[in-house]
């Protein structure tokens, strides 16, 4: 393997310092299981000071079981969650939460993976009409799986919406660090304040080993998610080793440099990339993803050296992900490379 | 937080140094996620050496993730899983194998937490009537959750039993090594030789910091697994933090030394237990766990010095875990707590 | 076909005449589907003067959906539903219950398919523990399935029992006419009034041709029932049909006639058996069901001529059902052949 | 209730004289239940005529139930059912599909209710990848839910392109009588020779009081049907009453001459309404069902005297169902009444 870094995902990259040393320094002794720990009682004052002492977190495995078991909290079998058709619990989650909450998700279509009041409104009908799943929850992804954000105003106005409607708002947040980094707001700002009743805060992408947290602004929803949890298998018996890693990552906002790196990283290549004549961005740069549009020729041969994905085959755009770990060199190194492989293969480029 | 170690689980315990060696080796660079890397692959080799080439081999985060895929994979909604009364499945995993697989369980009364043939004819009926749950899989803790464990012939008389009824043999391994460490045998003659068609094989219990395994042997269930782990929710995305630890364990035999060290301070603990006037051993001690009546008034006493739990209230029975970092000076301080606290606080237990 | 009558089953009859009278009645012009209909709503008035105005009131097809979505609309798929062993939804639904609703049965071993709080309160364990399921319902049989009856007071002691522990009563009252009728109470008495929440009403087996209904005494469970129903696919489109049947079985106690005759039956099977040297009685009658242990030999004789079922094959006991429309003469007719045929066939039957 | 007849739904209608007649004839004597009985027998052996001797017949109690579980035959929770927009498992059935097989639906967007080989391709992506479920079933309704339908030939184009790609076809056949009477082709010509591997034949759309059946082409997808039904809520106990429904229906073709009735009527309405200014009709009427632009401020007036439903509130767009038993007075009364309501009411519409 020679191949050790890349723009593929900030899931292929490893973990931080900080959380290897919090992760380390937690394995001595023996501790209660399943969370009755004085670790994970730490790690829970720290999310405290962020999301306010009133929310409920509980820490599950990995980001697909925060989504679902959340949104099993939130809705019954015959309810519908609406979603952006980029949603990755709509195309990534191999039907998890449909197997789980029995609901049925209706995905709005979406050019840029947000959801707007307007366009959320032509799936809301079928109430009461026993025919047809219910409407319950509004699932918003912060950043979207395009690297887009919603500012707090946008989520005020689809959590307003979602509860004048008796609806409730879940946010996948598994790239909620970058979202805030790149809006220069706070996380509660973005989440609680702006109406959100159930949020999964992801830590996997920005540092961490694993773990994700289900964190419930509306505390009812809490009330039985310890057995919710077990049952979706996701009560992690070495808790500690969860907890400390949040605690590290909440420690002296480890994860506002981290994910302000990344983003930054990606504001890099995008600049970079937008001045090589044959490339074209398609999505707004806001968090640590670049979606780019590149020479079809070229593209298997920047993956012999750099890992990343085709997002669409048909357009040849490709995703680039940059990571809490990604150095300048690295993204000045790829872009070079992709000036000079077009320079190379494409030759109708020089004279765009 | 005074109390540091104990005999309430074997993971209560940290890491395994290796371990976490091996963790903190593997954290350099980025790797693909989701199991596409050398790490996993590495891993999926020492499986090969344990558990033969053809079995299939996938990681996953937890005990009961392991048993309730497993079982997924093996039965249909309308299919019944035969297991003991006192079998994890039944008792502790809060319904996760019902609301996932939608089977019907079928617990088989025994003392010890093993099933035999005899025990199990009884729950063979109802074959091909419509009106019935169809049993499908016998399901088999190995060590039971009585720290009892089953011969590779008694393992081989069920599944023989199993297969001649179109039937399938599923083992709940978590404790799997302390079983072979306890009768000496290897781990393939306890599983795929004797006729398993699907083992949980357990680490976190051994020393890992997080991570289980579903082993195929039937290498027809394995087909479609890569998608019941992902809808299960148990794809992990870094998962090459998964795989090095059981890198570790079955490098240079970690597995069976660590599982070892645990029984043997379980047999020395039985030991001075059993020398205590007024405590009474329940339960044979063959792995890692020791059951014992403890007189009433101690139990509370004791338990501000040491972490264990209160297995049967009704009869005072405490089960006491003993792992891979249980020090004989822990067993003996233990020991002769119980036997001063008899001493001082149940006076009729001098005399007999 | 030459046997045309027998002891096989309640749902052996065919449909009363003046139940098929009323669904003839029904057939003439177009109504609303689902529900919204003039005989649905003369029906749920019947209902209303049975069951009290507060009780809503829910038509599906059978007693298997009738019980399962009532315990759907109690239950939370990690509660456990505590029934008896025999329990129809334990035994007979082909895990109906665990696949819909994702709860644990917990099976009460009984005699007589009745349970007691005695019984209940071994089961009363793992409140609030996260590794255990929740006991949420206590389901009862009425009549049940071994032919015997809860007295009106017996629910009530269950039910005080469930609601001071917080959980719910689920009544299967698929032969609760007969019960009524052995008790000589009204239906009101036995359920509602003793403190059930949820009940399964049933027809089929007193004289309709299909239906059941779900009554909820407890309307708050009722909230979301036409939803639940729907997605259990059990919402009938041409309802008018079922509603007729039990606007029927609720005029001029057509229920109560009908059930009145299946148990005199009972009664006079029981008699006529009872005096026959070598059969044994081995359940109370109290409704239109006997058990009886006949000679082995005997069995497969009288199957010849008349539809039964053998209940315990290693004891010999049958169950013989009675219904709306067994007539003496059958009754006397079978007697009189069992009698015969142990005097052919069980030479040493004659000295007993 | 004054209004008795309308275009509300097929299912508005009553029970055809001579299925009453079937159901009352039936009414004798004790038959076993759940299927083991002669009238079954008869009725299995006209499906037998008309699908084929390989054909395996399941009744259940309605077209929700026939479609789910005959679905859940042919997938695993993990798949994806390929379906158009339109479709009453995406629309109409509360989420029952998604609940009862744990899968994913994929809609695709059509105008008149019909896939087709290039609609699929967009959503037969994934296969093999770990996040996304696997497509498995395409499943059309025929007639659809537009009123369209699907030649033999485009029948068969798409199953040959799912047998190619290793799937199945899955057709909701609740007015395929329909469908084969406005294409003047058989049954099987449509569905097992066409390639359909399981199909919901629909009665009650069609005279019938109640019942649907399941019919499997691919008889492996049947191997544990039995089981399914049952736990999916749908074994009858007095099955004969089913049974004999069919028997007449699929006797003297009474399914072709009810079909073809009320597509007669179907074809009067749309002549008649389309000579009216001011209405515009907005699918082809191939079956029993017509669409029409109707005038706003007429829709509720005759809805005073007609049931009928709006389709699409945004386009006045109302769909208007004949039955077996619409009558040629009551299509021109209605198509009368809309003419007279328009002139009176929508004054510009005279001139048009």
């Amino acid at each position: 393997m020679t191949v050790t870094k890349g723009f593929a995902s900030d899931n292929n990259a490893g973990v931080h310092p900080r959380v290897m040393e919090a992760i380390t320094a937690a394995n001595k002794g023996h501790v209660l299981s399943y969370g009755d720990d004085e670790y994970t009682l730490r790690a829970r004052e720290r999310f405290a000071d962020v999301f306010g002492k009133e929310a409920e977190v509980f820490f599950v495995y990995n980001g697909t079981a925060a989504n679902v078991l959340g949104l099993e909290a939130a809705a019954e079998s015959f309810n519908a969650i609406i979603c952006s058709d980029a949603a990755h619990i709509n195309v990534d989650e191999c039907g998890a939460p449909e197997k789980f909450t029995g609901c049925k998700l209706l995905p709005v279509p979406t050019k840029d993976g947000k959801l707007t009041v307007a366009g959320i409104k032509a799936y809301m009908h079928g109430f009461g009409n026993q025919h047809h799943t219910q409407p319950r929850v509004i699932s918003v992804t912060q950043a979207t799986e395009y690297g887009t954000v919603y500012t707090s105003e946008e989520i005020h106005q689809i959590a307003g919406f979602a509860h004048q409607n008796g609806m409730l708002v879940h946010m996948d947040g598994a790239r909620l660090a970058n979202a805030a980094a790149g809006l220069r707001t706070g996380l509660m700002e973005l989440t609680g304040d702006a109406g959100v009743d159930v949020l999964s805060f992801g830590g996997t992408k920005n540092g961490l080993m694993f773990g994700e947290t289900v964190v419930f602004f509306n505390r009812e929803l809490a009330r039985d998610f310890i057995f919710i949890r077990k049952q979706g298998m996701q009560l992690a018996s070495k808790m500690r080793f969860i907890a400390v890693q949040f605690e590290a990552l909440l420690t002296n906002d480890l994860w506002l440099s981290n994910a302000r790196h990344a983003n930054k990283m990606a504001q890099l290549l995008a600049a970079e990339l937008g001045k090589i004549p044959g490339v074209k961005l398609t999505q707004q740069v806001e968090v640590n993803a670049v979606f780019a549009v590149i020479p079809a020729e070229v593209i298997p041969r920047l993956q012999e050296k750099y890992y990343f994905y085709v997002w669409d085959e048909g357009k040849n755009e490709v995703r680039l992900m940059t990571s809490f770990d990604t150095s300048e060199e690295e993204v000045r190194g790829f872009a070079g490379m992709v000036r000079e492989t077009i320079n190379c293969f494409v030759p109708s480029s020089q004279s765009e």
